[in-house]
């Protein structure tokens, strides 16, 4: 890497040629694909946008100008370009973010990394330029993908509105986010495409209108007279320039001079301007070329050379879902599955493809994935819309207003609950089973295995009048975790083994097996504990308050904000029966969590079986008053106190 | 009202001519500003809507065919046509929603009364017809207004996808949502109406071509041949052809011939399509068409001659906010306003009058709102966003991930927050105190009277590193609640009168006075009662878990759900802090809530004084012990028992 190494800011992108830039893209690409193989992470966007990243960082002046990245997953190359060249640890506790991370680098911005946030960002950013009157540049970078997104709407309708407020839009497209890009949105960037150029389109009109003297001129100011021009006839920018947008393009997103020259345009031009760039994901390795569902959006561990995974990943919880999927969608003709644009990640591609004309991909859009499933419920099927936990927060409103409001028989199933870790703070799903508890109606399952998986799926699709959701966690799923009873409508997985019981302690979902391991640490402890899986979460069990009363605690375990979660909903059934005994909820802190895997975090944050066995003792060994029990040792196994 | 009285449903329309028609129009203007000048409600919108429902329910086949409107405040004339003519008590209790609702006709389908959505709700029951095999129509109607929203280009961009499912959008363009629409958006539609009309202009095309022997022929087909074909440059339909969306229009929306023709067109043209129509807001009513602010959007009760209100309005919350935004606008260049098309309702168009360069409608648009405040304070200012508390449930995703992961110092203001009553479920601002509790490092304000809610946001403007937010009711402000003391940050508002005092009493915001009234209740049984006002309700004071230690139950009020709330958020952190005494929170139980008064909501579901100082008594008296203290008769204001 003899150019590479040497880049230590952008600013040494400028001593160097087309042919050394050219070299540089090289060895970028080769490593990367040594690098992410080594750790996985996102490599189909990155390969995509060298190119484009070397222009951005040539033309603009980061970090005076604003360089922003839509989601971020793409700005692999962009870290190798401001002074961050050291991928061994990406995405691992201590090392690179994922996504462009504002503690690693003064030329990073958005940290969000949910999709279609860019343009919004960028036209606060612009908007304060104006006001504090700074010539800064700010530049966004959003993928055609990313375009299907409400907010990138809003914010194109509100950039378009101020024309001399300065502002460059960079249109990655590569056809695809996840998946390929769908809707109308995608058809007319196909049109632009396949357009010859703007220039070329142009001076091609003009001179068949010079060569008809007679009705040419005529002809020529009847166009010209029209509101728009003939500019827009010949070339279908379209709807770009309809709302007012300069449109540049399209770019060989690949050809750095193109780039550059577009770039440089662009930002002279004084007011908002789209730069079309068409690049290719998984560009330059083979591998990923090959992949048409998602060109190694995101990878594990692979060979570099074949691209095939190293470890196989073996059942886990997503796989579990789609299979069901499968079997459901055979029982019952009515019921739909809808995917905001990740279809293979949240295991739908199997129902995709024996059901094609039941499920609905409907963009990077969870706003609208809700509300229609609001109309398809309506309409008189059962859709259940598969996304990961994080990204329903932004159909909330839509959750509440549409879907609970008009008792839509709708089911969310939430992929990557609770803490996912290695993508950092916006990837982990810790705030939905907070969110979700104020919608009236909702009923929501935590499944513990993939045997509750199935079984809570199939009683979600069975409510046709109420919203209901199913969350499960990331990854392998565990081993079965058999019911010795049920009370209520509670699963109970350990009983206490005496009359007069000291600890409920409720377990939510994939947390099934660490809570079996407090009770069997408590239980050392002479701690006696029951254990209950209530399966749906809300409402309460109506069997939780009476059993609850059995007890002298109740300790709640849950992968999810302890903000107004699991433990503060059971809290307020207690209160509301009256039942005031004590109660402890373990769960995240209210806080933003960095990345790391998911057992690192866990510990980071106390939520295992020794920390929270600990606790507990501590709060039994009060309520017995003071000398009673020991508190410590616990991680020494110490032998129980009879 | 000859005719308008002999309508029974839509069905009764095909028997009149179109003179009758036109007369039947008159009839309904005449009845809504006789009918809503009695009430209050939406007058503007439904003047302007009066000749294009009556050619919806013409053309189309209600309650077979489904007629959707787009946030449904435009609906009273759809309710005049299908049964619903006694409008005496609209938007009160046991009368007409002011909304579509349906429990009061099967010709409603959306009850959200939240923008943007109907194009989602169109795009799934189209959807449904299509998996179902059923022949229905399906018609929704978005104002231009709406279209600037998220979801209405989400949901164009699916529903273009499919270019053989039948489904009609009625863009009802009067160039205004509450406030004159902006964005490129609104300036693509003004060049739409500016042209001659379709038909009109693809005439004079292929005139002109045809009169063109020598070089009409190819230069016909070189236009033909691009990708686009002739009519697109001749007439300017862009962004909507664009996509995939046949476009007919504009029409005059006040002409019902032309309206059916164009509906009955689109009725029969088997894919999407798009209906421009161009109406006037207040249509017919002068004192609406001279109000240039927003054309009586809604209304109190008026005189029907004049327009002008009858009874003033008085002091109320969005005003002490509005006149202060200006001062602080003075004293700090920094602070600039937001609104999502509310300008005036949300109590900027002070500021905006004052500082025009530093206030921003995003349009529709609160997911833009908030994400552009993100980049705003990245950028150097402190944003406002001021914005009803219900709306803000779009924007949560933005405020957690935007604003709050960046640590970005920008203020939201939530008008209209806890029970606002005659708008019906959707309206009601009382979700935000518990969704809001989850955000990391976002402090929450609840100011209880006009001197507190000018003390906070400036305390709230004064943070640059973390989301802030001021939430405050609907209406006339209260007179001042002084405080007698303060602790830790929080006012005291009244003292126990007694070192070992049985009840801490937290009052959030408004209900402050109610909260001194449950006071003097308990006293009168013998309860001696704290009373604080924590002011910031999160993060939790941290003198609260110490002073409630003092006392034997904690209670807190709080006009919001109770479910996640700030009685769940002081109980946890008594928890946490091993504060075990009873707590009962009262609040919103979770449920949706049905129009009436505010008053009326409240005691029904039991917000008032003496139904919480009777369920406090309750509380007490079981502490006590059996017999010890009466719980009943405090309506009667009995003796206390000593």
């Amino acid at each position: 890497m003899p150019l590479l190494t040497r880049i230590t800011g952008p600013r040494d992108l400028d001593r160097l040629n087309l042919e050394q830039l050219d070299q540089l893209a090289e060895e970028i690409r080769t490593f990367l694909v040594d690098a992410v193989s080594k750790t996985g992470g996102h490599l189909g966007p990155n390969l995509g946008v060298v190119e484009l990243t070397i222009a951005l960082h040539r033309v603009f002046e980061s970090p005076k100008d604003k360089v922003l990245w839509d989601t971020g997953h793409q700005s692999y190359v962009h870290k190798l370009l401001t002074g961050r060249q050291d991928f061994s640890r990406l995405k691992m506790k201590g090392g690179l973010s994922g996504y462009p991370s504002q503690a690693e680098s003064e030329h990073d911005i958005i940290e969000n990394s949910h999709a279609s946030t860019v343009l919004g960002w960028a036209d606060g950013l612009a908007k304060a330029n104006q006001v504090l009157k700074k010539d800064d540049h700010v530049v966004a970078v959003i993928g055609d993908g990313a375009l299907t997104g409400g907010m990138a709407w809003e914010a194109l309708n509100n950039i378009a509105d101020a024309r001399d407020r300065p502002l460059v839009i960079v249109v990655n497209d590569n056809e695809r986010s996840y998946a390929p890009t769908i809707g109308g949105l995608a058809n007319h960037l196909a049109t632009l495409r396949t357009t010859d150029g703007y220039e070329r389109f142009l001076a091609r009109g003009k001179d068949l209108l010079e060569r008809t003297p007679v009705v040419g001129r005529p002809l020529y100011e009847t166009l010209h007279g029209a509101k728009k021009g003939l500019k827009d006839f010949i070339a279908p920018q379209g709807m770009f320039e309809d709302l007012g947008l300069k449109y540049v393009g399209p770019i060989d997103g690949h050809d750095i001079e193109a780039l550059e020259s577009a770039l440089a345009r662009a930002k002279r031009f004084g007011g908002p301007v789209i730069v079309h760039c068409l690049t290719e994901k998984g560009r330059g390795y083979q591998p990923a070329l090959q992949d048409e569902a998602d060109r190694f959006h995101a990878v594990g561990k692979i060979h570099p050379d074949t691209g095939l995974p190293i470890a196989s990943s073996g059942a886990d919880w997503t796989s579990v879902f789609g299979e069901e999927m499968v079997k459901l969608g055979k029982e019952r003709e009515d019921i739909v599955a809808i995917t905001a644009a990740m279809l293979q990640p949240v295991g739908l591609d199997k129902f995709a493809k024996t059901y094609p004309d039941r499920v609905y991909d409907v963009g990077i859009a969870e706003q609208h994935g809700a509300v229609s499933a609001a109309g398809l419920a309506t309409g008189g099927l059962h859709p259940v819309f598969a996304v990961y936990a994080t990204f329903l927060n932004r159909a909330f409103d839509q959750v509440l207003m549409d879907v609970a409001l008009h008792k839509c028989g709708v089911t969310f199933v939430l992929d990557r609950a609770g803490i996912t870790g290695t993508d950092g703070a916006s990837h982990n799903g810790m705030w939905d089973m907070s969110i979700l508890q104020v919608v009236p109606g909702l009923r929501l399952a935590a499944p513990r295995d993939a045997d509750q998986v199935r079984a809570q799926l199939r009683e979600a699709v069975d409510v046709d009048d109420a919203p209901t959701v199913v969350r499960f966690s990331k990854g392998a799923v565990g081993p079965a975790v058999p019911a010795v009873g049920r009370i209520g409508g509670m699963d109970v997985l350990r009983a206490p083994g005496t009359d007069a019981p000291d600890v409920l302690l409720v377990s939510v979902g994939a947390l099934a097996p660490m809570c079996l391991e407090i009770a069997d640490l408590l239980d050392k402890q002479g701690i006696s504990t029951t254990v209950v899986d209530p399966r749906w979460v809300k409402p309460v069990d109506e069997a939780m308050a009476p059993l609850a009363e059995q007890h002298r605690v109740v300790v709640t375990v849950e992968d999810n904000s302890r903000v107004g979660g699991v433990g503060s909903a059971i809290a307020q059934a207690l209160r509301d029966a009256g039942v005031d005994i004590p109660l402890r909820d373990f769960g995240i802190p209210p806080r933003f969590l960095d990345h790391a895997s998911r057992k690192e975090v866990l510990t980071e944050i106390g939520l295992t079986a020794p920390d929270i066995a600990r606790q507990v003792t501590g709060l039994v060994a009060k309520l017995d008053g003071p000398t009673e029990r020991p508190t410590a040792g616990i991680d020494a196994a110490e032998p129980a106190r009879d």
